[in-house]
């Protein structure tokens, strides 16, 4: 059966993306800093081995245990749920070959019909409903797993649902100050997590953790 | 010369202290849940050996990496710093020897006389700001370290002054939903902080911080 996971990383103040990190402001990365905090959040990634081959960043890049990880959280996944405003700023962003090579299930109130990239991507618009698109997720995911994506409004929903099997941060060590906090908005019953593991690194601190 | 350093721990939501845990409900820990899942957050260290002899909880305890890290943060502090809120809610709770064994500096409107408890713990309130506590903090620490004990809110003023040397929080695997905030209200220029110990256990994630 699939797993339902996440897997973001966060700033040490608890936000996945800064203040400013809106379609709006996509053209301007210095807006309140947005562009240089996103770079800091995301470095760990940029500077893997197989995250830089998978997006064409070109050679180089670290292999070790986090490297490691990065490659098999990637294999495991047989489908992708995001919500619209990812999904908005990813559209604009992403090469044609969309970096997910599975299906990808898209909360949003917008009908449209399924978006196919080359490369195995097929973006389906889901309006009814976070548990409809995990269904269909799951259906389509050939029992691999189903990562939550994002964004922070998307896990929230799922948290509270109690539809989170594990939950996978990376830590960064930097403020933001301010933007989209991961944990808001949760409502009891709250689920119960375990700690499964912690991959230590310089460039971020990578926990897993297991629902109870 | 004394380091200034926080040692606290949070919800991996982000809270240091659940909703519903105010003096108001101080008799009451079932409202909202305020008791069980402050104890939760607190389970780690009360098994401690040396928490636990230092306290007089009685007997026994884990004696390890933990309780090894318990007792260094407890014998390197030469003063506390505290918010009016935590005295409150410590002057009903504490035992009559406090638990501090340092002069203890709080940041309060209120005149009042320092308050000498036996044991070696004086509470001075400071009416001029967080600089005078740490200045007075800092002459009475015979050059071992200040520690800001809390709460969030203090923790907070001391982050954005940028005089926080070492950023220690035992993160633990419980979600809180709500209550108060590590970090919250930070302004820019905001601290940089690099990982400088993680120190993995069952019960709680123990992340050193260090300002760059």
């Amino acid at each position: 059966m699939s797993t339902v996971f996440v897997n973001i990383a966060m700033s040490l103040d608890g936000y996945t993306s800064p203040e400013g990190m809106s379609l709006e402001h996509w053209d301007d990365p210095e807006y309140k800093g947005w562009g240089a905090k996103w770079g800091a959040l995301m470095a760990w990634l940029m500077n893997q081995e197989y995250f830089r081959t998978n997006l064409d960043f070109g050679p180089g890049g670290e292999t070790g245990p986090v490297n490691d990880m990065v490659r098999r959280t990637t294999e495991r996944i047989g489908a992708n749920i995001m919500g619209k405003r990812m999904f908005e700023q990813g559209e604009v962003s992403w090469p044609e070959d969309a970096p997910f090579h599975t299906p990808v299930y898209v909360l949003t109130h917008e009908r449209r019909e399924p978006w196919v990239r080359p490369g195995g991507t097929t973006f389906h618009f889901v309006n009814d409903g976070p548990e409809s698109a995990l269904e269909q997720a799951k259906s389509s995911a050939g029992g691999r797993d189903i990562r939550i994506s994002g964004g922070a409004n998307v896990i929230q929903q799922y948290l509270n649902l109690q539809l989170v099997d594990e939950l996978e941060i990376a830590l960064v060590p930097i403020l933001f100050g301010g933007g989209r906090r991961l944990f808001e908005n949760l409502t009891e019953p709250l689920s119960a997590f375990r700690i499964d593991r912690v991959l230590d690194s310089p460039a971020a601190t990578h926990l897993r953790y297991v629902r109870e």
